[in-house]
């Protein structure tokens, strides 16, 4: 068994056994890809973890509900274009129609279907477009259809985001597919976090349910643009075993390579999140060590990525601490303010809670020069690590949020 | 006794016996005024409301222990220039320092004297300073100084604000006046909403102590401009009783005149100091109606007073009401979606939970000419009521807190 895992390209068909792809339906004004779809060739495993926010849409409380069987699942179909949030039972309505279109051209059950949408909120699907472009979605399925299919789910991103690893467990290659959209609120009502991830493991499905919450705790969890949380948000994850090693069951070391595979193919996906954020020029990476539990630490990180001061203040290549120590202050967290050390890359701006003198031409340099931008901070408290990813604050974000009137 | 009160001028020095002044220290590199004093003629009971952040400031722990005593004060010494948070023990040393030069000049105990400061984080005070301007200080004090104190605080605010209201109790006029500087952080490691209320009442101490509370939660905790806390955030209430008027007890028909007026000038000057956040071009209240408690009810209207997307729209005049939905359903409160109504002024956006058609042309007019800008919610759960103040998100955040570089 590999301690390591190495990356791959293919994206979410880089596992064995799925196939994926993407077609323009015409519901995105600007005419480009916007009906994607992945399938496992054999029922698989599915995880999930969806919004938090209590304005739902109806393929968050549907996912919620297929999820809640436990039973295996064949197939994600995303729609960018229409949130279908706010939009009540015909809303719901909408939604199974969508399932049971994907599921009678697939051939399965209507319920082994996941559904995602992404786009304006209030607006209803254009069902008539999905029923026109279905049969030719799943006529170009392919098992090489991964990049096609992290085009399909983007809205306004500026990029595409995937990632492959692999790793050997039983000295058979098992690997892990992802693909996302951004969470930047990037147009009006453009507001979701998507993420679709796929593996080639067999894995128990409680097992499977746990690794993805830990996997989102760490990486999309972890991850903040402007502190907006959307209607639509959600991580799914298969996995079909088509690798052809053994179930892995709960705490035996195949588990935990999986697990650290998992980790690290959603926060990849993470980062390349914050880094593509509304209007962002730069990722900033904030480490809190020596905390005493790891979700403290882990919201510590997550205060001072998130903080509009810090953000500025990256922006403006400033090495501004007092506003990472007032945003690590208010995270509501206690701390002993009199031990904390921080760090930006190799300068050493705070000691022991009092401000150290630094080359602030050299620190405004490094802010200016280094992607990402690596703000560390140590509690002294105890032996907890928490990382956080954000991106800086710029004229941009706010001419993408403002100006795009309806 | 009267139910309603009216403004009057004069700031802080408008109840009897109040004086105020303020001098150019040199401890702003403006030059402008920076060191501001508040006296009351005789012992004044004092309530106090303080930052929530663990980076607390020296100045904010020790008027917390001067407050802990419950004793009496006469005098609050405010500078504008440095914050004296991050400096240890020997900040602590120094605010001690500047309370004992103070309490001199004025032949009080140094412990009558309550200390505010505001500035960059980090920096000391610096002492050779402030005993060169407190004789000139002490001196210069007036019944008329309110509006010389209200331009003393200030750091990089655009204007002055100032507050003074009259009521009759027992046929006999009671004034409380108020003066506030800016809770944006608007320059770097510049961080502090001071507020400074004034009250010619004489009140018992812990119902002077819960009114000051009570009145901070609707007013002062409801702004927000860009979810920073500072190090430094207070409002201190002084009463000294110089109205004549008897003693005022909790559960008396006084104590409600006094409670609502304190509210009134409170969120005047809350309102002021979101109207003046950075970059801001327009004030939005955002009122929420139909809680099932006031604490949700305001968690709910602050949460979409802050949300970057809601200001960012109401800078774009775009009358975006997914957004206030997403961020009313990740304020953290229950609510049934399916019966939410959503106002911009006077158009009716979302009825039950599902959006209306409703002129958009007219209501981006709304946006671009009405200040404030109304937001209100129904949720239809209860009966509380909570209410928010913010400022739209504009270019001029980014450039204030961007291009300032240290």
């Amino acid at each position: 068994m590999a301690a390591d895992w190495v990356e791959i390209s293919g994206g979410v068909t880089a596992p064995q056994g799925f196939q994926a792809t993407a077609v323009k339906a015409g519901l995105k004004p600007s005419g480009s890809l916007d009906l994607t779809l992945i399938t496992s060739d054999v029922p698989a495993v599915a995880g999930g973890v969806f919004t938090t926010n209590i304005a739902k849409a109806a393929c968050v409380t549907y996912n919620q509900r297929v999820l809640a069987t436990g039973d295996p699942v064949r197939a994600i179909i995303c729609n960018a274009g229409q949130a279908n949030a706010c939009t009540g039972a015909e809303g719901e309505e909408d939604n199974l129609a969508v399932a049971a279109m994907v599921g009678q051209a697939l051939g399965i059950p209507p319920h082994q279907v996941l559904v995602a949408s992404t786009g304006v909120i209030g607006k209803r699907l254009e069902l008539e477009k999905f029923a026109r472009a279905i049969p030719e979605l799943v006529a170009s399925l392919s098992p090489r259809g991964g990049d096609l299919a992290a085009q399909g789910i983007l809205t306004t991103d500026l990029v595409a985001k995937s990632v492959a690893l692999e790793t050997l467990i039983e000295g058979k290659p098992v690997r892990i597919g992802g693909i996302a959209k951004g969470s930047g609120m990037i147009h009006p009502n453009m507001a979701t976090m998507l993420a679709f991830v796929t593996c080639d493991a067999a894995v128990d499905p409680a097992l499977w349910q746990n690794m993805t919450r830990k996997a989102a705790d760490i990486s999309f969890n972890q991850i903040t643009v402007d502190g907006d949380t959307s209607t639509n948000d959600m991580l799914l994850t298969l996995a079909n075993g088509q690798s052809g090693v053994s179930v892995i069951h709960e705490d035996t070391p195949a588990a935990l390579v999986l697990q650290e595979m998992l980790h690290a193919a959603c926060g990849k996906l993470a980062m390349a999140i914050a880094r593509d954020g509304e209007g962002a020029t730069k990722l900033i990476e904030v480490r809190v060590e020596g905390g005493e539990t790891a979700p403290q630490a882990r919201l510590i990180a997550r205060t001072i990525a998130g903080s509009a001061l810090v953000k500025s203040a990256a922006y403006g290549n400033d090495p501004n601490w007092g506003r990472i120590v007032a945003a690590a202050g208010r995270a509501g967290v206690e701390f002993d303010l009199n031990r904390l050390d921080v760090y930006l890359g190799p300068f050493h701006l705070m000691q022991a809670g009092k401000p150290l003198t630094f080359d602030r031409a050299a620190a405004s340099d490094y802010l200016k020069t280094q992607d990402p931008v690596k703000i560390r901070l140590d509690l002294h408290q105890g032996f907890a690590v928490g990382v956080a990813w954000g991106c800086d604050l710029s004229y941009d974000y706010v001419r993408i949020n403002a100006e795009y009137t309806t």
